[in-house]
């Protein structure tokens, strides 16, 4: 039997709605903070994409040979590819604000629950060093979160120049704070070479790290905007997030009622220059969509729909079709979702069964007496309730 | 420097934003037509695609290796994923009304103009032999176009039943006539071994084969409805289709403004049968969406936005920050796409300048006089004009 390939999902109705309702849900507000939709190709010279994410992440690059015998690679994520964009582009009006919704694959150890292709969502502002960018960033996500139904979440803030002159594979340690605890973290810092006492110095340093000057400003910005600190943003010295380009703020979104982080972001100022020649500052976030997806569901922030047909007309019999047909348009130019039964031999009661597999929550029954009177039976597949009104009314109830 | 693959193609701000407002008024009436979305892997098992098309899809089909060994290649349509979906989740409810709107990809010649990577938008009805799932794709079809505003589209339509018998490589030829005329498909099929007599006979009884018995329906029912034959719809009995699953009625859209066909589909009830060993019955349509794009802008069918901001909110001094934060928020608050200028630093001019590169046609200035009246002065950048207006009133005007 064929069969997805492991790591890999299929999105039958009543997830695709759920997941389309997402993304609508933040192109909305991604538009409304003037962001700019763009979308790059799936396939990627592999110069383009090896040797910007580090070694681990090269690893799980999907990387092939086409018959061009060119060296492709499918996309990995949205940054390097915008990126790209920039230096290909260079008559783009800066500052550039865009945002992207794409797949992106890793070739991730499913073991762990990771999946190969996952939607990303990503905002970018491209050629501003103002710390505006940095605060309408992080005002878009508290926004977005809010109005997706998230009640507790925070977004925790840090700098990475906190970290200036530690190696990065102590601050990967560090970083592990909140999650391992510091008995771990020293253990760690321990077997990464540090003596037991320098350890406790490098990460009680690091916990007690001041504000840094930047950071002093994008929390007075959003003081003044009424966002609380430590409600709404949280200072925490220890987060540096993965990725090795960040080089400014870093940002982490968690919620209270989720374990893991729902995503992050930060400032790149040096990546773009590795396509452009030159350096051109950048600050994004990443949404983890499929976090996202999952706490949603979780907490019950939007209701299951298995379909987006709001009612089924059904078949009388042979010689009623005409009037099933005109029901199911006339439903349609009111903008309602409506389908009309197709098997017309089928009887009623398999008509109504199909309607209740299919989770349509209105049905449309016109017999002989209801076509003459020009009524229609409407019948709730919920409640089972069941009357006779005119095709106004109709409209006007659903 | 890091340029796209070969026929592949970024899309900037301006095409982005006119592809989603296609695919969001196709979505829009597929929904309305009762049909759900769902999502399929960009991967699948290299022998789920394999030997589905024919031959010579079969050299375009990307497939590679994973890291895994497994023979993997990425979707080249949407047709064989939906049959592979319909084998391996056997209790999905059917009829199953489907559509799906993803990338395929093809390693076609691109000097003949054609890309690698293209968005498919298609609607399928599985488990249903009526006539009216025929009907209900042709309905949609002819709506959909009328709605996209093109306004001499009809449908061709013919049964491939009419070809019961004849060799596929003729059928080909025959399927030509419009383009390439009478005596050029003569010419065809006499090199593919058919006598100059025998060819001619073939041709003739193909244009003067009469309406198939579902054909008649299928007419019958469009008239029911208000289509006009020869009009919205014409019988074409040579018309083939290029793909050989196709069992019964099919149909191609073309419009007389536009010189190539801009989407079909038709009936193919064995194709599943491939997936699922029993045969399933189903009927389609595949809109042709870039060629669709192409139509629409060589017809100005949508009009061009270079951005999805309305108003960008200058930044007259730094003591007036806070102010311009203010405006943008109250504008964002009442479902107003606005940006902030992001690098508080630069001179007025230079802000309009951004404004008007980004072909943003609002501009707000809150100079101290304005702050403390409470007014803004708002400019429209593609008339010149400018005035002073109340927050409310700047709502309602825009």
């Amino acid at each position: 039997m064929y069969q997805t390939l492991k790591g890999f999902r299929d999105f039958l109705p009543e997830k695709a709605i759920k997941r389309t309702e997402l993304i609508n849900k933040l192109k909305n507000i991604f538009e409304q903070f003037g962001f700019d939709p763009i979308e790059t190709p799936a396939l990627e010279y592999a110069d383009t994409l090896l040797g910007k994410y580090g070694e681990e992440a090269d690893k799980l690059l999907y990387i092939f040979e086409d018959k061009g015998k060119r060296k492709i690679g499918l996309r990995y994520d949205q940054t390097v590819p915008l990126a790209r964009i920039i230096s290909q582009y260079q008559n783009i009006t800066k500052p550039f604000k865009r945002y992207q919704i794409q797949p992106v694959w890793r070739a991730e150890n499913t073991q762990k629950g990771r999946y190969r292709e996952f939607i990303q969502c990503d905002i970018d502002i491209i050629g501003s060093l103002d710390i505006l960018s940095d605060f309408e960033i992080v005002d878009l996500v508290l926004t977005a979160f809010k109005k997706i139904g998230f009640k507790k979440t925070k977004i925790l803030i840090n700098d990475r120049k906190n970290f200036y002159g530690i190696n990065n594979s102590l601050i990967a340690s560090i970083d592990k704070l909140p999650k391992i605890g510091e008995e771990k973290v020293i253990e760690e810092l321990i077997k990464k070479s540090l003596k037991k006492e320098e350890a406790k110095k490098l990460l009680n340093s690091i916990k007690n790290k001041s504000l840094s000057e930047d950071i002093k400003k994008l929390f007075n910005l959003l003081k003044e905007k009424g966002y609380k600190e430590n409600v709404d943003f949280v200072y925490q010295p220890t987060l540096a997030r993965g990725l090795d380009y960040y080089t400014g703020i870093i940002y982490e979104v968690v919620d209270e009622d989720y374990p893991t982080s729902l995503g992050g972001g930060g400032r790149y100022d040096n990546l773009i220059g590795l396509f452009t020649g030159k350096n051109i500052p950048a600050v994004g976030f990443a949404f983890g969509f499929d976090r996202i997806i999952e706490a949603i569901e979780s907490l019950s922030l939007l209701k299951t729909q298995k379909t987006k047909t709001q009612v089924l007309v059904t078949i009388f019999s042979s010689d009623l079709i005409k009037k099933s047909l005109e029901i199911v348009n006339f439903l349609r130019k009111n903008n309602i979702n409506a389908e009309i039964y197709l098997n017309q031999n089928d009887k009623l009661e398999k008509q109504l069964k199909y309607a209740d597999k299919k989770g349509i929550e209105y049905v449309v029954i016109v017999g002989p007496e209801e076509a003459k009177k020009n009524v229609v039976n409407l019948k709730n597949m919920i409640t089972g309730e069941q009357r006779l009104i005119s095709l106004i009314s109709l409209i006007n109830l659903i």
